[in-house]
């Protein structure tokens, strides 16, 4: 059912007239720190707002077990989240239209040092069209813009005329695990809407991701006898150096894989963290480093893991120190595939059309090259799923902001998607 | 005044039958984990030994303006302990000998990863001819040693005929400023002991160490967008390469320093500790580098430092990211000096003529390559600073052990060197 002009500005109008509310509540949003395993009390708020809103609520925890015995679960470490998963579910008098999931994320990466922001990093103060604050962008904008685009409807007297499941899941910046936990739940629909801060622009195509640590431990010696002891700090980065050429590999395989063809670097090797040895005097024993590399849709997540395993194993099997104490790969995190989007969806149809009437010009698409959640339902639920979401600036940084303009204008785009894929029924 | 056979026989007897009681009170100072800043109770320790044993006791804390007014002063950060210095003071009935100052130091280098030892580090247990434990070796055997030796004459009715300060000292392992500070409070004597395991030889030279921080921050961003973001830990071991250079710089003037000329590698640049980034999904924003680099005695510190900051300086700017965000350097900790004791001082034949009775062999001398408090004496105190001592294995490393019938045999050479060196009186 495509939507008359008439009820089209009406739902644009009152997504306008909501903002000053939807703005209130990211603010509420921003300023509770969802680090990893602290989203405990944003769940509840999220879990509150859904009861207010009439919405059926389902908390549940990770099932640690059915995540463990499915190929897209990621491995649980010592700091894996066990905030719950929290699932608003509205249910129209008569199911006509195409059902529809509509999945935020609320846990967020580490700050970083204080000193390196310009103001407090959950202040969620505005200067212009920016709201600032860590998570703004990714993604408490597009957790708000789910709950702002159904408000919209309800303002004007309508609602969806199809089951809409509003998910509120953590993990998804460490594992993936919340949104496969919610489709292990039993969860799914006919398309999937996820608003991350993609400038606007729809998900086309999706990297893979892994997480992985390599320890180097060795013989401490005092530095003045240092040529007895290996250094730690020394052989991890010739463990880097190694991991490069393996990306360099990966990278030159590109051609092979469509969407990422035209990138000059598709696949990214990221060394995020490192800490070693204990003390200035003494030369160091251990070092660990933390890294992430993405795989192309398509390339087994297992069969990569095994590839890294490997290639540090040989990579130490040459080093005359590691050969004698070889590394350790631990996989700690994303242990995630990724996906395409095929064109041609209904689903994708009517988004264009939602974000022509919205934002006044064809939607584009593009490749993804950081992990999203959109990966579940593309490939275990196996539904349209929808990427797309407002112009944010420095996500994972510092002074990350979101474009208050862009959320108004793609949450009016979400709430006319909703309005034409669900079909609306009076309240 | 020589010693006759008998008196020296008596004297090593009564080294042998107090040498129980000396690894008792040994095994008691190893397991307090006396790590920088938690020297408070060991110090504690000490000054009750010293009054049991009559000893006068000046218990007093650092001076950090006159430290920070003398060259030899380590500049002060968060981590500095703020222990107490503890001073025994004997004086003789008759002031007929020459003056000596014992010192040793009571701090220890962290213990790292427990998993790597083989036992509790601090358990202090013994296998065989070793006591293990953390400072077993460096240098709380020393610090035992120095009352045995002076309890040793006692057992056979004998004092010193001259005063000995006993120091007590802690930051050893990080500034030098505990040693710095006996000076700066008046301290001084004909020549000074310092028990460090040095394997029973006498320390004939000695390196300077300088150390110094080198944080490099950067601009962090998603993964995703890898190329904006600039890698602070790519950026920090780049400085590193750099600064390899400057260290084998360094080591190409060693036929300058006559007791260095015969070592492949006298100057030894050691980075101890490295830690940096957040989020394995994060660009790093930041990496933090400790370093310790040793100088030739003789090498001024200051201008050691000058150039150090100014070759990471001139480094950055020929680097494309860090020209635009230079990194930081700090200098955290030891700016000393190194010494030369110079041959054929009266002290160093006392001691030659003590350890070849009490051990049966000529006593050798060798170049040290790591940073010792004796160059406070040597350098600011300008006295005869002999340091020697026991046999140790894996100092600042795991499984850190000191070798008992060693430690018996310079207890013996100290006892001998102190009995003649400030001569006898009746107790």
């Amino acid at each position: 059912m495509s939507l008359t002009p008439d009820l089209k500005s009406r739902i644009l109008q009152a997504v306008e007239d909501g903002f000053d509310d939807q703005v209130a509540y990211l603010q509420k949003l921003v300023r509770l720190p969802s680090v990893r395993g602290q989203e405990h009390a944003i769940q509840d708020v999220v879990f509150r707002e859904f009861q207010t809103r009439g919405l059926k609520v389902d908390r549940f925890d990770m099932d640690r077990d059915a995540i463990a015995a499915h190929p897209g679960g990621s491995p649980f470490s010592d700091t894996h989240s066990d905030a719950p998963i929290v699932v608003g579910i509205h249910h129209p008098r008569d199911e006509v239209g195409r059902s529809l999931i509509l999945n935020a994320h609320l846990d967020v990466v580490p700050e970083g040092p204080r000193e390196m922001w310009q103001a407090d990093p959950y202040s969620a103060h505005i200067e212009g069209d920016w709201m600032y604050g860590r998570g703004a962008g990714d993604m408490k904008a597009g957790s708000g813009a789910n709950l702002a685009a159904l408000d919209a409807l309800r303002r004007v007297g309508l609602r969806p005329a199809a089951t809409v499941y509003v998910q509120s899941v953590v993990e998804e910046e460490s594992t993936g695990n919340g949104a496969l936990m919610t489709y292990l739940r039993g969860y799914t629909a006919d398309a999937v809407l996820i608003p991350e801060p993609e400038a606007e622009m729809l998900v086309r195509a999706n990297v893979g991701v892994v997480w992985f640590q390599v320890t180097v431990q060795g013989t401490p010696v005092h530095v003045a006898h240092m040529g007895e002891g290996a250094n730690a700090i020394d052989a991890v980065y010739r463990v880097v150096g190694s991991l490069r050429e393996l990306e360099t590999a990966w990278n030159a395989q590109k051609d092979a894989h469509p969407h990422f063809a035209d990138y000059d670097h598709p696949i990214n090797l990221n060394i995020g963290k490192i800490a070693g040895g204990d003390w200035a005097s003494s030369v160091p024993a251990w070092a660990t480093i933390d890294c992430r590399v993405s795989l192309y849709p398509g390339q087994n997540a297992a069969e990569a893991m095994q590839i890294i395993s490997d290639h540090v194993a040989a990579y130490a099997h040459s080093d005359p120190y590691m050969s004698n104490s070889p590394p350790t790969v631990t996989f700690n995190g994303f242990t995630a595939e990724g996906y395409v989007l095929e064109p041609g969806s209904e689903a994708e149809a009517v988004l264009g059309r939602a974000h022509e009437a919205a934002i006044g010009a064809p939607l584009q698409s593009f490749t993804a090259t950081a992990y999203l959640d959109t990966r579940v339902y593309a490939l275990y639920n196996q539904i349209p799923a929808l990427c797309y979401g407002p112009i944010s600036r420095n996500i994972h940084g510092y002074d990350e902001s979101v474009s208050l303009s862009s959320l108004k204008r793609i949450t009016g785009a979400m709430a006319l998607f909703i309005a034409e894929w669900c079909g609306v029924e009076e309240v």
